[in-house]
């Protein structure tokens, strides 16, 4: 089989949602955690039991909603249903707070007549407040499952998010057609750090679960991984591929000849998810891209462009629209192992601002149009060697300052 | 003599500055490079040869100044004055930096007849622009020492902070009196790494070399390098501790009577200059210290108190008078190498706010009251060990963001 050439297409489905891949269903309430009657409590449900790989936070604090989802996941690997609160992390309230994820699941096992084990939490928000858990409990009760309100899934994740983040593709091989859907949320607490976030991945394929983790892994470290909001990594995060096992379908693993296509697929959703994230950080205006080419390594590229767009200083002459070369060097300079200021060039947009040394005052007023672009690329050629990696962020805003200094008051 | 008791009184000298010290003398005008005539261009000039240990930033990009002044201590060890101006950081601007500092140096040694290489040179301000050299050879000119004009100096290598950081202390020892002066700049660039700001020390006294290179790594560890205002080390940071060396003077070292009090006064003056920067970060409106005690090690200690004062989202809780543990606990989980939330407790000021794994939520008026301060003080007790330390950071407020996005433009 593996010899054999199968052409395949990739499309973006027009509102894809998460639960565009078959078999998928979901929900949402306002269940009163959130303020002002917004979507605050959403479930997703597969009717045939799925295969889950999953990435988890590497802060040293974790949610009390997601040690339920990691201890689940090591103990068994056959879920229906992942359910999601939004306004309240569950985290930092003492023992409470895991008696109150087993509460969730429960009361999710009761209403689909599934097992608790079978149940995946995550929750998002404030740190330290206990979960109002009879708020979710009669919320639960009141979540209608559909085919088609994939978006209120994805709306009723978010936090300070200020829109949807969601994508389906539509990968076509041969005369075969499957799915895979995405929705992610972001916002605040964001810093490149192994899973940075909440974002579920969806396929109608059965994907192994090895050759998953090994691929979900990979992808986010090229994607989620290489965004920062405000370089604090959340207590909460996660990211889920969660894909249909049912025993009449066929699995795919490395070696099928579907697997390249499924792998493009996958990109597209986190690298899709993971700007819309960078884009949409709290206070946001623009979406930095910092790509590094040219450098010795791919450690070395990976950490400088981190380095570039979780410079504050950068952040702040985005905002400005100041071509700024020196806060860029000077970022470099706190990263790389070794500085050749002879060497490297860099460009914003298309725009030389400095070369081999020397700043190119000349070209500012060309630079400060590059600025005006809803994406600003920051462009550093190190001149080393033949590495490259691009990374995502955003620029910081006073409107970040109020969001965060007015968060619980 | 060791053997012998010798009492010592430390007091702070009222409007005492970095030329207090006897023999030393002090210049500043404004040249220019600054707009709206604000002093720009400091000297400060000692009538004997001085013995200069210093710190240098570790960003691996390195102003031409920097650069100057490193390679001449390196060469040897007699000084006679400092110029430093502010504006502009002479960095990132191709070899013309340094030769830009090698006329500054030339200017300064023809003015007071000293060799070019008695002229220490440091710069702070915009990076990536040429310095205006004709102003500040001007400038230079213009200069005429004094002996009470101290903070003037200190005015003069301000950048975007609001107000002077100077100190002095007379020490008493039996009939002696010496002096020990001080004169800090920060406000933005400011992360703890190794020497991460301005900060010039002057005594009368002769210190050893050796031991003065000893003690001002070892209290530079524990004050300038436990502040942060913006997680951005800049490429033209410097401590100096400059000592009147002149043949006439005994040499203090680590065994001689004075040694523990002369420690004492460089402790007091380099931890109310670090404080000083701290407070006084750009759009600062608070001074925040962490506190952490119990810690395993010293290490922990130390990494988990700059973790907190370096949290973007501590930072806005503390602007916006949030007592929100939940940040102070997350900022942990993401450096202490293993988190046991049952054996925390926090305190915002005086009063318990997260306790043995559990918030303290009914405090929350009284701790909102504790962040009236214009100190707020954020104690961690981790309950593993014996191991204590103290940062220094700011709020973030919307005026940071304004400065830092308007800095060029």
């Amino acid at each position: 089989m593996s010899n054999q050439f199968y052409e395949h297409k990739i499309n973006i489905i027009k509102d894809g949602t998460i639960a565009s891949p078959n078999g998928f269903y979901s929900s949402a309430v306002a269940c009163g955690i959130k303020k002002n009657d917004s979507l605050d409590l959403g479930l997703l449900y597969s009717d045939s039991p799925c295969s889950i790989s999953a990435l988890f936070t590497q802060n040293k604090l974790n949610g009390e909603s997601l040690k339920w989802t990691r201890d689940i996941l090591q103990k068994n690997n056959n879920f229906k249903a992942i359910i999601v609160n939004s306004g309240n992390a569950n985290t930092a309230v003492g023992n409470i707070g895991l008696e109150h994820a087993r509460i969730i699941a429960d009361s999710v096992s009761k209403k689909l007549t599934i097992n608790p084990s079978e149940v995946c939490i995550a929750s998002t928000g404030i740190i330290g407040i206990e979960l109002p858990i009879e708020k979710i409990k009669n919320g639960i009760k009141k979540l209608q499952l559909q085919k088609n309100n994939g978006s209120d899934f994805s709306n009723a994740i978010l936090t300070t998010d200020t829109r949807n983040k969601e994508i389906a593709v539509e990968i076509q091989i041969n005369d075969e057609v499957f799915i895979i859907g995405g929705a992610a949320k972001g916002a605040g607490m964001i810093h490149p750090n192994l899973a940075t976030m909440l974002a579920f991945i969806t396929t109608d394929l059965n994907i192994e679960k090895k050759w998953a983790d090994k691929i979900l892994s990979e992808i986010t470290n090229d994607t989620f991984n290489m965004i920062d909001i405000d370089m604090d990594t959340s207590p909460c995060d996660m990211v889920m591929l969660i894909s249909q096992s049912s025993a009449n379908k066929n699995i795919i693993n490395e070696g099928h000849y579907a697997s390249s296509a499924f792998k493009e697929g996958l990109y597209i959703i986190c690298e899709f998810l993971a700007k819309e994230i960078a884009r949409d950080g709290e206070g946001a205006t623009k979406l930095i891209e910092a790509k590094i080419e040219s450098a010795s390594d791919i450690n070395i590229a990976k950490n400088s462009a981190r380095s570039v767009i979780s410079s504050i200083l950068i952040k702040t002459m985005v905002k400005g629209k100041d071509p700024n070369c020196g806060r860029i060097i000077t970022a470099l300079g706190n990263t790389l192992p070794q500085l050749n200021e002879q060497k490297i060039s860099i460009k914003i947009g298309e725009i030389i601002v400095y070369e081999k040394g020397i700043p190119i005052t000349n070209n500012s007023e060309l630079a400060i149009s590059a600025m005006n672009e809803d994406t600003v690329t920051i462009t550093i050629s190190l001149h080393e060697g033949n590495a490259s990696a691009i990374a995502w962020g955003c620029d910081l805003t006073e409107e970040y300052v109020k969001i965060n200094s007015e968060m619980t008051t």
